[in-house]
């Protein structure tokens, strides 16, 4: 069997490709390992929890609007360690440069990498670099590893039935803006990317209340997320079509290339299962922040073992897991 | 300016390269950071010294005699770990694969990877995996970033004056491998790549006698990692040539391809400075344990600033850093 770019997409069929990669006896340094599969890992360290986490970002175009590949490397990483409950400490990057790539187009990378690392209080501590000819490689990947602390490590399969689900904003911007900006399609600047470093939002979201669950919705999307959530939890989730946060903008730009919003990569936003007595006063934490501002309760948790969305027309569908990623190299 | 090929060969062009790369304000969490290039960053978290340090492994081809890319990919971090004084903990793997990748390659890289994992007590625990096109990637790149914890964190820049160079082993062996074995020729199996996790044999050694510095000599070899421990410890060596360990084997087909044997990657040893009273001991416990058992005294720390070898016909000459890499996509 070879290896094919469904088992890349984050979907259903990346799953075949896990069980051969996660196929290790010395996975787990007694915390929460490999075999999780969860945004990160835990280490229990000397009376600490220590999240660990890596991401690999190969996105095409490497600058796109709201974004490039270095603050989406960045970014990714410190997420990853922030819907674990863990505050950023540190990264490492691994970049493996083509020959012939221009000096001053890593600059921009490095610059964004360190504002994106500012936000946060995060630092870039340690790094490689290959150099590999331009035949092998027509791209730069950038990796990056995070460690960060976590006073109270938050799971993604922690929802229970009653839990309200909240997402933190809009939904599909990352996905639809990397696709529109490769179509070449004009939107005067409206779609751009969401990608942003969410621990100063995440952080302000777990002191407001009793978060159970979280998971950024990146490869796969909102649908991909939710349904991991629940699938995990062993829930049901019902969804509320009509309180899903779409810039209007990013709706009909999808309709526009045939791609659904729930099913594309978001960046800088993180969805939430949280109990309902705390949901009001979480989604205030989340509104008082700029990455937080058109965050909203969207569903709730359910008995069950599906993911379903009453349409704004008063129907009812499921919402399935994609089963590839309709937009390649999309981080 | 574009990058090329000499940019990522661990040379003193690569210097030029990680001007650019490393210039970022938010560099360092307190402890070691990335403006110190050291083989890791050291973060001071709750009284303990974590270490931390990451490698992206391109080598070519990923099958090799004595090890592949996976033991590779292990072997490096846990290697830049134990040269910082750290206990290997917890390893994150980042695979980015081109599409037609054999589905039984990546089996034998992730048993690969577990068995070297076993050998240190440490696990994979956190990873990500993205897909390529064909057209965008001929080879697996495998990153590694590990965490580690050091009771005494150790330097490659603490060299003094008096101290006994080590090495652990014969020089040279990897690259050598690497190289005979792409250009197809047989030397009966003799050449093999001495990649290795070093942690069991280095905290014998760490637990014998006051180590000063440790660097592993990998891209650049021996003769680069020489160069960087004098140079950033502000002094110079004496080596005697006649005390280098090189096996046989490898130092004939060196010549047959024109490769100095001091220039190209070991994967599975240490150079240390060690206080001189400590030097003997030291070597005995390197060489109790398989990986150090070819371990000699091989030079002294002097006043100055360069590396001089006394040649076994009782000459001398500068050992230098390359310039570039003879060995592309060695590690």
């Amino acid at each position: 069997m070879k290896v094919n770019l469904m088992h890349g997409a984050g979907g259903e069929v990346m799953g075949e490709l896990l069980r051969v990669i996660t196929n290790l006896e010395h996975n787990n340094a007694g915390g929460i390992g490999l075999e999780s599969l969860d945004d990160g890992a835990v280490i229990p360290l000397n009376g600490q929890n220590i999240v660990f986490t890596t991401d690999n970002h190969v996105v095409s175009p490497i600058f796109f609007p709201g974004g490039d590949i270095g603050r989406i490397a960045v970014c990714g990483t410190i997420n990853d360690l922030a819907m674990m409950g863990g505050r950023p400490i540190a990264l490492s990057c691994g970049m493996v440069i083509p020959e012939g790539f221009e000096v001053a187009d890593l600059e921009r990378i490095v610059a964004s990498m360190d504002a994106a690392l500012g936000e946060c209080g995060a630092n870039l501590v340690t790094g490689d670099t290959k150099v590999l000819e331009r035949s092998a490689l027509d791209t730069i990947v950038v990796n990056t590893a995070g460690i960060g602390v976590a006073e109270r490590v938050v799971r993604d399969n922690g929802l229970s039935v009653g839990d309200k689900i909240i997402v933190s904003g809009t939904i599909g911007d990352h996905g639809i803006a990397i696709m529109a900006h490769r179509e070449g399609f004009d939107f005067g600047g409206q779609i751009r990317s969401d990608v942003a470093p969410l621990w100063p939002l995440v952080e302000k979201a777990l002191a407001a209340g009793d978060i159970h669950a979280m998971k950024d919705p990146t490869r796969g999307g909102f649908a991909n997320a939710i349904n991991e959530m629940a699938r995990k939890s062993g829930v049901g989730i019902v969804i509320e079509e009509a309180d899903l946060p779409f810039r209007a903008s990013v709706r009909s730009a999808a309709g526009m290339l045939g791609l659904d919003p729930l099913e594309v990569a978001n960046e800088g936003k993180v969805v939430m299962g949280v109990a309902p007595h705390d949901a009001e006063t979480v989604l205030a934490a989340l509104r008082s922040h700029p990455y937080g501002r058109d965050a909203a309760i969207v569903g709730e948790v359910v008995e069950g073992s599906h993911v379903v969305m009453r349409t704004a027309i008063g129907g009812e569908r499921f919402i399935e897991p994609p089963v590839g990623d309709p937009v390649p190299r999309v981080c």
